[in-house]
């Protein structure tokens, strides 16, 4: 693509760094955003900005907030003896999207994947562990995405665990397999938590 | 959907007032600039703020260039007798890629819709007609889209240029009616212009 300006040709390149975003798309982003008025732009610029240098990750759970300790964490009504282990914030958003779960969260970042070169270290594992290890918590509800990946991660997880009094136990099945959890809708969503089943069991039904 | 942030949520509201770009869509690209390196956010952002505040229009053609007048004017070997109008600079940059068409081009920044409330004063239309009434133009080719708004918009300049010696021609429809032509390929498109036709005969044979 020869770009007329070296200005334009930098946007574009910048936007098609983005995932899903080609250089056809980034240079249909970009034009939009010139005929905008410059608000538009300097708004968007901004809250990107913004975010990236202030973004604060709960330290008890590693959810995006803007505070310390995140709503939920902080909420007194929640059960703190019941954490469910997901992969992503927007996992923690689509089960609160369900209205069927009332304990706490512990995002991990990410899942086990050698392949992509992720292993235990680079997710939030040993804090979970640590936190397990320190008490409080009566139940770990594997809420990760029934993957390859997300299977290899539950067990890590289950297999450090060994020793404490912990119950594990995973969400049921309702959402098919291999599928992410953010696209599944709330009912069978909510279901699946409420249908949770030891963790044991499910190594056994494979 | 509930966000546990509010610095998250006003990043993903932006990033949602692009075109094509859900909220769904706007979350994923948001976290994923999060788990980048700090420098692409602001690479990003400061590459957007910069073409904003500091793009710039040929004073001549209306493409966006870097320079006053853009390299394609400035270009002597071009042949400055001829000038193909179109809607957009995506159009400019599919017809430069045939490598089929030494003129110049005059960008139009949009087409006529009642529809959007855009009007021929809301276009760069005036000074093309100024530009051909001036003299030095021989030939005007309208290389619009086949779709009504581009239809009427071609009408609209071969209105305004009665009583000029300008020749009117649109390239041929090897490109099928109602396909943009930043979609079409090299090959027909750059048949396309090769084959045009005088734009009187486009009207009698609609
Ligand atoms: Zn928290
Ligand atoms: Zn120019």
């Amino acid at each position: 693509m020869e770009f007329s300006s070296k200005l334009l040709q930098n946007a574009v390149y910048e936007m098609s760094q983005l995932p899903g975003i080609g250089k056809r798309t980034a240079l249909r982003l970009v034009l939009h955003l010139l005929k905008q008025p410059e608000e538009r732009t300097e708004l968007l610029a901004h809250a990107l900005l913004k975010l990236k240098s202030e973004v604060n990750f709960c330290k008890n759970c590693h959810n995006i907030s803007d505070t310390e300790v995140c709503e939920i964490c902080a909420n007194p009504k929640r059960d703190e003896t019941m954490v469910c282990v997901v992969e992503d914030i927007r996992d923690v958003m689509a089960i609160e999207n369900t209205s069927q779960y009332n304990g706490l969260y512990h995002v991990l970042g990410g899942k086990i994947s050698p392949m992509e070169g992720v292993g235990p270290q680079d997710l939030n594992i040993a804090p979970l562990i640590k936190k397990v290890k320190d008490g409080t918590i009566k139940e770990l509800i594997l809420a990760l995405s029934s993957t390859m990946e997300g299977d290899t991660t539950n067990f890590y997880i289950y297999k450090q665990l060994e020793g404490t009094e912990v119950t594990t136990s995973t969400i049921a099945r309702g959402i098919s397999v291999g599928d992410e959890l953010e696209y599944a809708d709330e009912v069978t969503l909510g279901r699946s938590i409420i249908n949770r089943v030891p963790f044991e069991s499910s190594i056994k039904a494979n």
